[in-house]
C-alpha cells in the first residue's frame, strides 16, 4: 500500500487515483463521420482557411460599398446590375464603379466587390429583363457588410480541436468542413468487472432464500459503456482469497481497468484490499471516502491501471463508480475535462439534513414548473436500486455543510 | 398543405409536428444488459417482490426487538448468541426469547427475529468461542430496525417501468434485480438525410471556388444517432425539382423520417416545400419558425413520418434539428418525455440583446467558478460552424423578452 488514508474527501480521493492512472498508449484512426463520442488523440489544425472564399450571408447584390455611401430612403443610389453569381461557381465577373451583381446566400463575392446589399433594401429601377438593368439602393452598406471573409470561421493553421476532447456532432461538422475525413481517437478502455459474494447469483438464476441477483456488474458495465469504455462482465467469484486473486490477476492482464463489486461484509472488503495489494505497485491507494452512501470504497492502481472496489449496495456502487470509475475512464482516454454535461441546478422543495465532514448524495426527482426547475429528494435505503430508478439524479450536500435548505438553488448530478 | 402558418413560435411548431408523427409499430426484444439507451416498448411489472426475503442493512445480531427494550449504556440487555446466518444461505435458525444470531450486511433475517442490533452497539460478555456465547446490547432497537422488509424496494406486481422510457444504467439494474433479462424496446427510427445545393460537394472533395463541403448531413446524422436514430447519409442532390422529388420519394420509402438540408437560397427552399407537398398528406405543416437563427425551417409529415427541411447554415441546421428532429425521433420511439438531461442553468456574464417575438439562440461557453457555473455568449454569424465547436451549449432568449441581463440565472441548452 503506497499511501493509506482512512477516509479522504471525494475530490482528494479522485485526484489521488488519477495521479496513478496512465492514459492509454496508441490510438485508433476512425472516419470522422463515425467518431461521435470518441476522444481526440491528437491536436488538430486547420489545413486551409474556412471559408476559403468570401461568401455572402444574404440574398442580394454584391457591390462596392463606396457606391452606396449616402444612400437612403429619400435619395437612393442607382446601380447597374451586370451579372449573377451562380451557386457553386467562381465569381469571375468584373465589377466597375456603379455596378452590382446578383448574389445568393452562401454565394461567392466577386473580386472587386466588398459588400452585399440585401435584396429587401433595393428596388428595380428598370425591368429586370436581360442584363444590364438598374436598381435603386435605399441603404448604404459598409465595406465587409453581409460578407464572410476568408478564414473568418477558422484561419489556416489554427488549432481547431485539442487532444483529449470528446467529439460532438458540431466537432464532426467542423472537421469535415476542413476536409479532415479521418481522425486519431483514443482507444476505448477495456473495463473488466468482477462480482464477489456467496449470496450473489447471476441475473438469469432464481435466487434461493438469502440469495440476490448480481446487478452491480451490469449497472457498472452500462455506466462504463456510457463513459466510452468497453465493459466485460467477468462473472461472480467465490468468497475465497485464492479464487479472487486469480480472477483479479486475469482481469488486470486482460483489461485497462478492473472493477470489483466487493460485497457488503467487512471480511470481503478486507479480502479485496489484500487482493489489490497483491497485484502490484502501488496497490490500494485509499480505503474509504467521506461520502454517504459509499464510504467503504476501495481505490487503487497497478502499473497505471485503475482498480476500484465498490460497495455491494447497488446505489452506493453506482455513485462510487460515477465518482471514480467514470473519471478514470475519461483519464485513460486522455480527456482534459469531463465537460458540463452531467449536472444541472434546481430549486429544492424540502430540507435535506446531513452531517458536516462528509459529502452526501440523495436521489432526487427533477420537475419543470412555471417557476423553473424544481428538485425533490427521494429518501430511501442505499440498498434499494429502485430509489435510483425513480430518480433523475442526485442531490449533492457538500462536505462542509449540515444540510440543504428548502428554496435553495442546488446542484443535481444527473444519473 | 394541410395547415399553413407563416411563422409559428417554436413550442407550437413542435406540437404541430408531433401531432402528425405516428410512433413506430413493432418492437425489438433485447437482452436487458444490452439495452442501454433504448426506449421501453411495454409497461414492465415486478414478477416478485424485491427483496424477496428480509435482509439486514448492518453487520450485527438479528434479535427479537422486545428483548432489547430498555437497554442502555448503564443497563445493557444480555442475549445469548446461538448461531450465524451464512451469506447466501437460508436463515433456518430458530430464535427463542433472549437469543440472537450473527448476521452480515445483506444477510437473511431468521423468521423469529424482527430487528438487527449493530455490532458497534454490543460487547462480548463471554468469550466468543464456541456458541452459544453472551453479548451485552447497549441500545434498544425497534421492530423492523436495520431490516429491509420483503417488497420494500418493489412490491410484487408493481409497475417498475412505464412504456416510453429511455433505459439508463439503474433501470437495467432494476430489471435484472427482478430477473427480467430481456426487454421489448422501440425500433430505432431510420433517418434518411438528403443534402441539396449546387455549391455543395462531399467532405472528401476539395471544393473549387464558390463551393463548400457538405457538413449538415453529418452533423444531423450525429445528432440523430445520439437521439437513438439510425441515420443514413443519402448524398447530395442536384438543385433540380425532378431529382429532388425522386430522391425524397426514395428516402420516404426507405426511412421512418426524412431530413432535407435544404440549402440557403429562397428558390431551393421553395422547391423543398413543393417536393414535400408532393410526397403525400398532410405534406408541409409550417414554413418558418419564430427563432433566430433558423427561421426558414420547413416542417412537414407524410403518413405519420416526419419530414424536415433545414436551413443551409450549419448552426441553424443543428439548432433546428435539435428543436424538431430530436423530439420527432423521441416521438417515433414512443417516448413520454425527453428527460432532464439536455440543459443546465448558469449565471450570465454579459448582456444578450434580442427582439421580442422570437426565440433567440446564442452559442455560449460554460465555466465553473467558485461562485457557481457561469455562461458567456459567443457572438458569431450562424454560417460559422466553429462558433458551435467553441461552445458548450446555447443560451435561450425566450420569445417575449428583449434580451437577457448580465447576472441573471439563465437556461443553457447543452449541445
Amino acid at each position: 500500500m503506497a499511501e493509506f488514508f482512512n477516509v479522504l474527501p471525494p475530490e482528494e480521493a479522485r485526484a489521488l487515483l488519477l495521479r496513478h492512472v496512465k492514459p492509454l498508449l496508441g490510438a485508433d484512426r476512425r472516419p470522422t463521420s463515425d467518431a461521435l463520442g470518441r476522444v481526440t488523440a491528437e491536436t488538430i489544425y486547420a489545413p486551409h482557411p474556412l471559408p476559403s472564399f468570401r461568401r455572402s450571408t444574404m440574398d442580394g447584390y454584391a457591390v462596392r460599398a463606396a457606391d452606396t455611401h449616402g444612400a437612403g430612403e429619400s435619395l437612393p443610389a442607382f446601380l447597374r446590375v451586370v451579372g449573377e453569381v451562380e451557386m457553386g461557381r467562381p465569381a469571375g465577373l468584373t465589377l466597375e464603379r456603379g455596378e452590382a451583381v446578383i448574389v445568393h446566400t452562401g454565394g461567392m463575392i466577386p473580386p472587386a466587390a466588398d459588400a452585399v446589399v440585401q435584396v429587401e433594401h433595393t428596388q428595380l429601377a428598370s425591368s429586370d429583363g436581360p442584363m444590364p438593368f438598374e436598381i435603386e439602393v435605399y441603404r448604404s452598406v459598409a465595406a465587409g457588410q453581409n460578407v464572410i471573409q476568408i478564414g473568418e470561421d477558422v484561419p489556416r493553421g489554427e488549432e481547431v480541436l485539442p487532444a483529449g476532447m470528446r467529439l460532438r456532432p458540431q466537432d464532426i461538422g467542423g472537421l469535415l468542413a476542413l476536409g479532415i475525413t479521418s481522425v486519431a481517437v483514443a482507444r476505448q478502455p477495456r473495463v473488466v468487472i468482477l462480482a464477489t459474494g456467496d449470496e450473489v447469483v447471476p441475473p438469469d438464476a432464481m435466487p434461493g432464500p438469502g440469495q440476490i441477483r448480481d446487478i452491480n456488474s451490469y449497472t457498472v458495465a452500462a455506466q462504463a459503456q456510457r463513459a466510452g469504455g468497453l465493459p466485460t462482465v467477468a462473472g461472480i467469484i467465490r468468497d475465497d482469497l485464492d479464487a479472487l486473486q486469480a480472477a483479479a490477476a486475469a482481469a488486470l492482464a486482460q483489461g485497462d481497468m478492473v472493477v470489483v463489486s466487493a460485497g457488503s461484509s467487512v471480511s470481503i472488503r478486507d479480502m479485496t484490499v489484500q487482493v489489490i495489494d497483491g497485484l502490484g505497485e502501488p496497490g490500494v491507494l485509499l480505503h474509504g471516502v467521506a461520502t454517504r452512501p459509499g464510504k467503504p470504497t476501495i481505490v487503487g492502481a497497478v502499473g497505471g491501471k485503475p482498480i476500484i472496489g465498490l460497495p455491494g449496495n447497488p446505489v452506493s456502487a453506482m455513485i462510487q463508480f460515477d465518482m471514480f470509475g467514470v473519471p478514470a475512464i475519461d483519464h485513460l482516454q486522455g480527456m482534459r475535462t469531463a465537460g458540463p454535461r452531467k449536472r444541472t441546478w434546481a430549486r429544492l422543495t424540502q430540507n435535506v439534513p446531513s452531517e458536516s465532514g462528509r459529502e452526501d448524495y440523495v436521489p432526487a426527482r427533477l420537475e419543470d414548473t412555471p417557476d423553473g426547475p424544481q428538485v425533490t429528494p427521494i429518501f430511501g435505503k442505499s440498498n434499494l436500486i429502485y430509489t435510483l430508478v425513480r430518480a433523475d439524479g442526485m442531490l449533492v450536500v457538500p462536505l462542509n455543510m449540515n444540510g440543504l435548505v428548502a428554496g435553495e438553488l442546488v446542484e443535481v448530478r444527473l444519473f
